[in-house]
């Protein structure tokens, strides 16, 4: 499958850093459509994969799955599974699950509000989305607080800047914004502040069905228009271990439906809801999300799911969750091997245990990226912001990691070794013994092009440094978040599609707007 | 080749961190000899690397190179190459290359003071050596100052202390030391702090042959046996573009005769001393490594030598090194193609240029740890500890960067998912829906050496976290190499060789010391 054609519109000029003396760069990469260069690294033999996947099958055949939707028991029970109303049990037989999986797309369409934002989801491509659900924010000049409203569309209108994010994320939960509208608050900011992927709450069908609405009529499309591709997704988190509960399995049900794409993602800590083995964790993690496809296929087959993973360790001292850990990457890597075994999109996590926007912020998360690069992830979610393993999304952390995802996105551009490039007359004949390469052909043809141009990371030598006031990467990145907030670009959008939208928003609220299933 | 048998003694026990509550991590890694088990990442195509070899054969042919050091340029016109000595050019011939890369050896076993400490390079290994040659040290409770004696024994404690570096490097330049007996310093601090493989600097043959005689001795050798293998290493870096000055050139000639190893490393910028391309600045200094081989294998041909490279770019905007940029990263994945076409072992360096301890020198530095990861290279130095594109070592970045090594060296032992791990009865089956894994059987038998025990990662709650004093990684670092140093462990060695040692220091002193040459 491959995306609509599109034409991609020149991205704009990055800004220089305003010293006046050098031109502004005039490099124009393409971060919105990334395939992954990377190669795959595996931690399992073959036939180890193949009996972890067998003993998943196993899982659900012998141990079974408890769900708490009578609606999806009965899915289930109508498939094939031996389901047992009085514990909730159903045991889903092996047959059920390798149905769904021959039914699961391969590949997925995944329509925005534009055409150069649209993103294929397949084996192969990679996108980023930054870190979501985090109950707190926070940032140097405001400190550490409760996500509000404000802040959900802050994050949005950041997400929305960088390139290399190709999704929005369920960021922060603006816990201002009462329940029973918030959804209506959060779908609007998506649409207006932004083109790209949405993601939706799956908090019970009335919640769904009213931003399901809203994501049709604001993008203009038709029923039949709607669910023949999705237009947003939503993350589908079991209960590990071995338990659907009744919103995760509505919002499977509800999505298969409607041709939206649920990510299915046991959130899986080692020694804690999951065996302490990477081995096990993994095994058991992929039973849930068989289970969960295998539901959402009866549902409707043929319709786009996501394979997911978010696998680490917790520390044995705290009990605490540990991210970009030796145990998280083998993880990310074991869930790959999963992902390739079946042939389906997956995504998998990155993400920082951090308290405060540091080495070990840095460290962890980039650590989590690549364990998530080298295992063939489709799409890496807590890429960037996370702090406390998901409680606080750090505006700073947002910016210091989107450095590293540009910088991952430009080696997805791969490089040429050409005449041109290796240069031996327009470059190296041109110098002499310990001479410089400054005022070569090669380098004036290329100056202005050549080198990715960093967000917040700073090359100036130590006293230029600190002459400017000794800022270290996390004091520089606050300048850099404001100067976009305060820039405020929003997408084009129709004056009379965001009427309309507040309209259907200010009738559903005077309706008493739909509270949150759970 | 393989190194000699060896009983590898049981590593002590890491510490905990003595909050009493929780039993010692029984976790016993080895991190000493490692095997890489990361895929490798291509940046070229196999044409491509095949015409940047031969265009590096052609720029020595056509261009040639600015050999400083008579005795060279005699040994080079000897094994056939066309010298201009008015010029002091040397065009060498690809016959002249061809034999010097055909008699170089394609694996070396570097001999350290105890056979657990050996190193074995060959194409596979993975060795890590701490940052190299800053002029400045700086730590959080000194501030940034020179490079100085007590620094030099001070890294070399810590560098000693974390068994994830299998050599030492220059570390800093103790400036507090007269010139014409600092190496006796530092060669004996290599010496009584550290049984790991030494590093000395090439400045002369003077000081070189001091240097060979205090390892020979201290290491109980006699000549024979010291020039049978490599005891202690350099790196030689040439001046590029296309120039070999005359210490550099001598300590080729030096190390070649003595069996010992040098590193031949060209130190290209893209943009300032080489091409702005990674293709053209890979082939100078695939070249400039090409010319030093050719002469140190006339010198002494199957003499071991290790291919080296440090290519990043230039901040087109200031002219000064950006590392651990996409192009860094590039220019390491076609150095290890050049090194496997070759079947050379190889280095590649990480590093960062931030003026700090920051996010931005955690991520600087782990991403060109990532480039050097996947090239293969066989030592990484620059590892850990350097700021400022090396001009300051950070005692706590030091430490910082050590966790992330510890991490890679824990992926090096891979892991398995045979039924124990899988754990369908000892685990999976043992924990009831939405129940925790806590007390399974797997569990009990794991927990204390399941996961990997971080030296400063700090996975506390924010409210502990806060408690304790809101410290971040860095300020946590000084405690962690403080506490390393306090302790003061030293390998056992033996008093008569120590005192030999110092008699040795004192006569040479006495007769003035050896001047370095330049």
């Amino acid at each position: 499958m491959s995306l609509p054609e599109t034409t991609i519109p020149e991205p704009k000029r990055r800004r220089g850093r305003g010293d006046g003396s050098i031109p502004a760069s005039k490099r124009t990469p393409n971060y919105r459509q990334l395939r992954s260069p990377f190669p795959h690294m595996n931690v399992f033999s073959d036939d180890e994969i193949a009996a972890m996947h067998d003993t998943a099958l196993r899982i659900l055949e012998e141990l079974g799955i408890k769900v708490l939707l009578p609606e999806a028991r009965k899915i289930y029970a109508q498939g094939g599974a031996r389901v047992d109303e009085t514990t909730q049990m159903v045991y889903i037989g092996r047959d059920i699950v390798e149905a769904g999986l021959a039914s699961a797309p391969k590949s997925i369409a995944c329509m925005a509000g534009a055409r150069h934002r649209d993103v294929l989801l397949e084996l192969g491509c990679l996108t980023f989305q930054p870190g979501g659900s985090a109950p707190h924010v926070t940032d140097r000049e405001r400190g550490r607080r409760p996500g509000s409203g404000r802040d959900f569309r802050d994050l949005v209108q950041l997400t929305h800047h960088f390139d290399v994010f190709q999704m929005i994320s369920a960021l922060t939960e603006p816990q201002d914004i009462a329940t029973n509208v918030r959804h209506y608050f959060t779908t609007q900011a998506q649409l207006e502040l932004t083109d790209k992927f949405p993601f939706l709450y799956a908090r019970g069908t009335p919640q769904t069905m009213d931003n399901f609405e809203m994501v049709r009529d604001f993008r203009g499309l038709s029923d039949a228009e709607f669910a023949a591709n999705p237009h947003c997704y939503t993350i589908i988190n079991t209960n590990s271990p071995r338990t659907l509960d009744i919103p995760m399995a509505q919002g499977v049900i509800d999505f298969a439906r409607h041709g939206q794409m649920p990510i299915i993602t046991p959130f899986t800590l080692m020694g804690a809801m999951a065996p302490i083995t990477v081995a096990g964790a993994i095994t058991l993690s992929h039973a849930e999300v068989l289970a969960s496809i295998a539901l959402h296929q009866l549902v409707r087959p043929g319709a786009p799911v996501c394979y997911g993973t978010f696998t680490s360790n917790v520390d044995m001292k705290s009990g605490a969750p540990a991210l970009g850990t030796p145990t998280h990457f083998q993880a990310s890597l074991a869930a790959g091997q999963m992902a390739r075994f079946l042939g389906l999109p997956w995504r998998s996590a990155a993400g920082s245990a951090s308290n405060v926007n540091d080495a070990q912020a840095a460290n962890e998360n980039q650590m989590g990226l690549w364990g998530c690069l080298l295992a063939g992830a489709s799409v890496i979610i807590h890429s960037a912001g996370w702090l406390e393993g998901g409680l606080t999304f750090s505006y700073e952390k947002l910016i210091a990691d989107v450095e590293v995802l540009n910088m991952v996105a430009e080696l997805c551009a791969g490089n040429k070794a050409g005449s041109d490039e290796i240069g031996f007359e327009t470059a190296i004949a041109e110098v002499a013994p310990s001479g410089h390469f400054f005022a070569t052909t090669q380098t004036l043809a290329r100056y202005t092009t050549e080198f990715y141009e960093p967000v917040v990371h700073d090359y100036a030598n130590f006293g230029t440094w600190t002459e400017r006031g000794a800022k270290d990467a996390s004091t520089r990145a606050t300048k850099v978040w404001q100067d976009i907030l305060a820039a405020d670009k929003r997408p084009v959008t129709d004056p009379a599609r965001r009427e309309a939208l507040q309209a259907f928003i200010d009738k559903r609220t005077g309706e008493g707007g739909a509270p949150p299933e759970s």
